[in-house]
């Protein structure tokens, strides 16, 4: 019998894209009706549907080619979450230009690095956001133009000189614009990370990254976003895509309500209650403020089914709080900018969902299991895999087809990328034998104490467990003796017994060795703790504070010599 | 400010590619404990898990290779739901060759023409399938070797002299063979649509077309497969990919349960209660015989929470018999084998789900909205659009990353795709104004009488809500007066009271004009429905036997001359 060569043989299928455009087509087409509510500055809530989003995107395409954008251009936005916001999301990728979307909480000097990094030919910045875009572009070489975006129906100012008016031209345009072809590979939008070190590095995700990635979020095993639901995104649409949950929500059709600028615990609770939302999506902090306040004042928040938790760590505490006291399902996810960014979500195999309490309990404070699409590694300094036996910890390397190969504008050889194709993300994790996979620690904030690791999160978590303690971060100090030693800092509740360091470490005792513990002066009560620009925790700072005392004293030392 | 010339540019994710192999590696190494148990044909259950699964795939793959079988080459299964099978749906893909999964119920020339015109080298066949297989091969110039899977442990008689023994080539392969580089884009596998009108065309499925299908077969709002469910298809293996299920069951850790050749109600109700089966996929006739059977016989199928259901539309009365007298949950799903099958899902929308019971019935009698992926137009004969008001009907095409855009060996110009690259289903259909897509029919199937159309379908469904009728089929008799009539063949159940005609006709009267209802005399009680290879009920040979009466009592007529 003769034989083929082996030659693959391509497959006879349509050769359709995965493009964003797509998405927004299916949303006006097969889910017309579904709700966007979004806050505005007033605290009134307008409302569109996926009718007009469609109306809205076709007349800002226009708007934006009769701004002279074309494909390939770079357009950054500087806003809050809202249907604004979510307009930009599909008409600047659907023209083939890249969304840009600029971290608002960077520091100024890093918003103009990124805007100038990112080559944006055009700013769509929120009304009460204007001045610090005015800011970052003053004196550039080449400074983009800037869109004004009312956060109502209308501005509420006169838009600068050489300014534009976003209703203005989106009312100047016309609403019957075409689709361009565009090719799945081709770039879609851009984001950089908040550069704890170093400057911001610009992730590009491509048309097939968003589209699988957020399909993947509507996976029933995954964040499940359906139809039935109304989906409250509080992680801003500035971060990561939102967590694609803006396109995931265009492909199931369900209903967005988007927060605006008001993101504290009270105006969240009420819009909760005032648009019945079933599940919210935002960072740890995010709920512990929300569930803390609820357990004081009197909010209808009966139609909140779930949470979806990622961006740090989820506590125990938080957990037990958010699914004992409340009963709204805790959901813990994970993910990094440089991973669209879902990576894992903590769903409970089938044959845990019937352990006890506790266990399950302990089971949710993992980061979960790697979405379909992403695979997980942890590996030893040399690369080599290690066992998965939820004991051994080393880094956590991913890859998958929504998963960064290299960052914008620089050298594929990057230290964060492996020479055999997977990203270091720069965690520290173990992952035990149902697969579950347990941040332990950012690589950089492991503490080495005599030799052997302390994980800070372990310590955090524990101190967070502590019926006084609305929220703690440890960090390491240098130690002559241990080498590192933990310093903790510590925000204690507002309606909190009195506590004191003592206290502190004895309830530490529960889950640490003697040697690990910190001592009494390296207790730190402080009334907030330092976040970075996506609202994480700004160890760094903590750090630096640390360093500063122990220069002082050295200086204080010094001078009474 | 000078503008860019308007070029696309690459986003900087990884190139990972949507392959069959992919899927594999995710079971096995996030799902390993996962079981997939199989029916063996003496009705024990063997149980292995995704681990077993993994290793055997390994071993399969080795064996293939020895067998001569290269990248591009085709290799035939004929066989029923099981274990092996799996291990064949992901082998042959995972070294770039194609799966053609052979329709054991083709007729015998059928057969040898799928196998001849697929090209296979290789054909596994199910130890009770072997005659059929040799017969078919018998004579070929080129013939393809034959290998023989035990239905149970091992074989019960010798292997024909020149085939091979499945478990024996397994045993002496080896089982740390590589996994070759394959792009997305290649074939994986290969299916024939039943043929009903000339010969059988071929699908030629892609890795990534297969990847996608059944991705958005595990989204909550399609057919939301996941983790926590016991899914058992008895929908065939041999069939369009067995709806993606196997793979979306890879890709979320879903056990699976394989019903082998015991798919009568007896042992599928047997099963059920034994591997406790969550969730069944299979067409209307399985379910309808399935809960027949237990209104009269004791089975605990408390375990089973859903049925899938697609393939035919599924009549009110089976859909109001499952989810009101059985309390398991109707999901109506529509495809077709170039769709890869899975083109639309009834999952109701929030808006519909508090509706009175009635309204919700209606609506699931609906084959639902399209799955993301998957655009959908009804078009009159011109190929304009109608509009999608649920009134007008017309010719249903689609269009998504898992729809052919040709036959394979065939012309991209065939009549079933339109040059602006549409698939044209040959399914009549109306959409209504939330976007629930109806099938009114085969648009061979329609009936025109008086020039008006009658829906075959929709008396299909009429006369199947008749207390005594367990199923009907309707076609067009050659009328000299009208045109076309009605002419329906009906099954009476078991434990019925008798009918007579004209009680049926007079049913029919509360949904049908008195121009649209049959005669006395074209109503013909049968004991059985003639079917198509794939378990349709097959209209041509009901045409060929009206034709055949008309002629006979022509030739009466003649003779009595």
């Amino acid at each position: 019998m003769a034989h083929s060569i082996g030659k693959f043989v391509p497959g006879l299928m349509m050769d359709s894209q995965l493009t964003v455009p797509t998405i927004l087509q299916r949303a006006a087409t097969v889910y017309p009706q579904t709700t966007i509510q979004s806050r505005c500055a007033d605290l009134t809530v307008a409302t569109h549907t996926n009718a007009h989003l469609y109306e809205r995107v076709l007349r800002l395409m226009s708007a934006l080619t009769q701004l002279g954008i074309r494909p390939g251009d770079t357009v950054a936005s500087f806003a809050w979450n809202s249907h604004r916001h979510l307009e930009l999301y599909y008409a600047v990728p659907s023209i083939g230009a890249v969304l840009h979307t600029v971290n608002i909480r960077l520091f100024p000097d890093q918003r103009r690095y990124v805007l100038e990094h990112g080559e944006a030919r055009v700013v769509f910045a929120d009304e009460s956001l204007l001045a610090a875009v005015i800011e970052a572009v003053e004196g550039m070489a080449n400074p983009p133009e800037v869109v004004v975006m009312p956060e109502g129906p209308t501005l509420t100012a006169d838009v600068p000189c050489g300014a534009h008016n976003y209703e203005a031209i989106l009312a100047a345009s016309n609403a019957d614009e075409q689709f361009p072809n565009i090719s799945e590979n081709s770039a879609a939008s851009l984001c950089y990370t908040s550069g704890t070190t170093g400057e911001p590095k610009g992730v590009l995700y491509s048309h097939r990254s968003l589209y699988l990635h957020s399909l993947t979020c509507c996976m029933a095993d995954s964040l499940g976003v359906r139809e039935s639901e109304t989906l409250m995104p509080v992680v801003p649409m500035f971060h990561a895509n939102a967590w694609g949950l803006p396109y995931s929500a265009g492909m199931t059709g369900a209903a967005l309500v988007f927060p605006g600028s008001h993101i504290a615990a009270r105006p969240v609770a009420d819009l909760i209650e005032r648009c019945k939302v079933n599940c919210g999506a935002g960072v740890p902090t995010v709920w512990n403020l929300l569930f803390q306040h609820l357990l004081h004042h009197q909010h209808d928040i009966s139609s909140l089914k779930r949470v979806i938790c990622g961006g740090a760590a989820a506590p125990r505490a938080l957990i037990e709080l958010t699914e004992q006291q409340f009963g709204v399902e805790f959901l813990h996810a994970w993910g990094m900018t440089e991973i669209s960014p879902v990576g894992s979500a903590c769903v409970l195999k089938a044959a845990d969902l019937h352990k006890p309490l506790e266990e399950r309990i302990t089971l949710k404070t993992r980061q979960g299991l790697p979405v379909n699409g992403v695979e997980m590694r942890i590996v030893d300094d040399a690369g080599s895999d290690l066992p998965t036996d939820g004991n051994h910890f080393g880094e956590l390397v991913v890859r998958g087809p929504w998963v960064a190969k290299q960052y914008f504008k620089r050298s594929p050889e990057d230290p964060e990328f492996t020479s055999d194709g997977w990203f270091r993300t720069g965690d520290v994790a173990s992952i035990d034998a149902s697969g579950y996979m347990l941040i332990t620690d950012r690589s950089k904030d492991m503490i080495k104490s005599r030799g052997e690791w302390i994980a800070s999160i372990a310590m955090e978590n524990a101190l967070a467990s502590h019926p006084s303690v609305l929220e703690a971060a440890v960090v390491a100090r240098p130690d002559e003796l241990r080498g590192e030693a933990p310093a903790a800092f510590v925000v204690l509740k507002q309606e909190a017994q009195p506590v004191r360091a003592i206290q502190l470490i004895s309830h530490l005792r529960n889950s640490f060795e003697r040697w690990q513990l910190p001592r009494s002066k390296d207790i730190h009560f402080v009334g907030a703790l330092p976040r970075t620009s996506v609202g994480k925790i700004d160890k760094k700072v903590l750090r630096g504070q640390i360093k500063d005392a122990a220069n002082t004293s050295q200086e204080q030392l010094a001078s009474s010599d």
